[in-house]
């Protein structure tokens, strides 16, 4: 896990080499229909990406991004609902049974499909009308990790090419040396925090949901911690309720319309005890974790890689092996 | 909290006999519309409902339904997105800025707002073109009851009339008599079970996913317990990791297409260790909750109605005032 999250820099670099056709195909052929929406479908670390492109594409294109529940096409056998979208499909190995099903009945709907899949050899990319590898290699740790942060930047170069937006481009031309300095920031606080602690909450919102749904699917996996990923306004609808003295939070904040929220939360769970620790925060009610400047909309690939190294070394402070989780396989084949 | 659980019967026989003339005249504008899509926005319980909306939508009429992101009208101020849907809110009270914020946004984007709202004098309710009262009358409890299985019931009588469904109609004819006779089943095994942890998973699959959804804020509201839903099929891919010998997991199967996959999952949580509770099936790898037959998609109304009567009790085992959580108020407001 430690290697392959190291090498989500150079997987970015890839990225940045061989998709801009592939890109430019997909971004003309969405630019043709006059009113697209997406629906994403995903499993797992995957689907924290497809929450990210909600947000993405909702704030920075205007088009409404719904996620799919595979099981309406693999259980219940529905076909009719994906007429007139754009699938949006976002998968490691791109063979889940019941993603395969979703495809299926969204050809038959008439629906366009875009796959952005790591293996490139596999029935998802050879079933989807536009394929873009994901440039990770192979991965073999259970937790994803430099997967996760590809399907979030060929995201986010999808956006730049969809809406022209030059000020994403540069920014994207910049992340590799942006994700190796993340990578050598300094969370070690996150771990002294965390080592003796079994529940906690992590918190995002808008375009940082989705890290924070990430990190809380590799505490459970590398740390066996019950981690919960909140908005920082459901959190507050009632799951505020078992926050205690002590009680650990994570929260992730970009410097965008979002950040204040963030705090102002931040502070209401400092009055309620929680021990909140923060990444692009800076106040007095949280410990801060270091952090890096760059377009709003990339600060969360940031986070999420800063957060991959500490959440490895809390794993063996733990005394876990974050190679090892239990229960789990690579390859997960949900119907 | 158990007064206003015990009145959910007499809110549904209102419902019957109130909203004919409102259900009759929204499902007749949705049918005009040829290719309705359905853009759901909600908060705490009620986003639980609106899982619900978008499992009975898309699996009975084939009708997309999507969840909104409050925060992409309320915090990023993005309009374009909500261009040619139905936008279906769902609030007690009906005054969330957040909600109002959305609301405003789709209007100006030329959706077609109906709200099924509790408090008949709120903004919201002015503010749609068309307003479902939900009939629950006061609700004072902080953990909302009766108004959730109103919002259900709402949702499933709005179905009945889009799809001219006879059977959900017939089934909704008899929904009080059941939901009496479900409220009087004894949950009591589970209070045994659930007193003394602190932590749990809750599974649904398909339209019992809000159940499993609203189930697990309940026992955070009423008990401080760290309880989290899954689908039945995401919660292989990677939470799996934390079920260790005696994780206690609550799963809800209704009779239908999903029952399967939900057994299975079961089978595998045994063979990990955990102790499962379910209700809807019969099975050697769990304690059964006593369960009562009906239209498959009614089934989660009556689950979750013997459950907040279990959880009322397993809170008062706890030494907890389910009446009384902690950093809760009953209308919450966010941006």
């Amino acid at each position: 896990m430690f290697r392959e999250a190291a090498e989500a820099a150079d997987v970015v670099l890839r990225q940045l080499d061989r998709l801009p056709g592939d890109l430019a195909r997909v971004a003309k052929a969405l630019k043709r229909l006059p009113h697209a929406r997406i629906v994403t479908l995903a499993r797992g670390s995957s689907d924290h990406a497809a929450t990210y492109a909600k947000y993405l594409f909702e704030t920075r294109l205007g088009v409404l991004t719904a996620s799919a529940a595979p099981s309406v096409s693999s259980l219940y056998a529905v076909r009719a609902h994906f007429r007139d979208t754009v699938l949006l499909v976002i998968s490691q190995s791109g063979k889940s049974p019941d993603l395969l099903a979703a495809v299926d009945a969204a050809k038959e709907s008439g629906a366009c499909v875009v796959a952005m899949v790591n293996v490139e050899e596999s029935p998802l990319a050879s079933s989807a009308h536009f394929a873009i590898p994901l440039c990770a290699g192979d991965e073999t740790s259970v937790a994803a990790t430099k997967s996760f942060i590809a399907s979030l930047a060929a995201l986010a170069q999808l956006e730049a090419y969809w809406a022209d937006d030059a000020g994403m481009g540069a920014a994207l031309e910049r992340l590799p040396e942006r994700l190796r300095q993340a990578w050598r920031l300094d969370w070690g606080a996150a771990v002294e925090e965390l080592r003796d602690k079994d529940s906690l909450y992590v918190i995002g919102r808008g375009l940082g949901l989705a890290v924070a749904q990430e990190a809380a699917l590799k505490l459970k996996e590398t740390c066996a911690m019950h981690a919960e990923a909140f908005s920082s306004a459901e959190v507050r609808h009632g799951p505020m309720a078992i926050v205690r003295r002590g009680f650990p939070v994570l929260a992730f904040a970009q410097s965008d319309e979002t950040r204040k929220d963030m705090a102002a939360l931040v502070r209401d769970l400092h009055a309620h005890g929680a021990q909140v620790l923060s990444a692009g925060l800076e106040d007095r009610d949280s410990i801060a974790l270091p952090s890096i400047g760059t377009d709003p909309a990339l600060q969360p690939l940031l986070h999420i890689q800063a957060f991959y190294r500490m959440v490895n070394a809390l794993a063996i402070a733990r005394g876990s092996d974050p190679d090892r989780p239990q229960h789990l396989s690579k390859v997960t084949e949900t119907l």
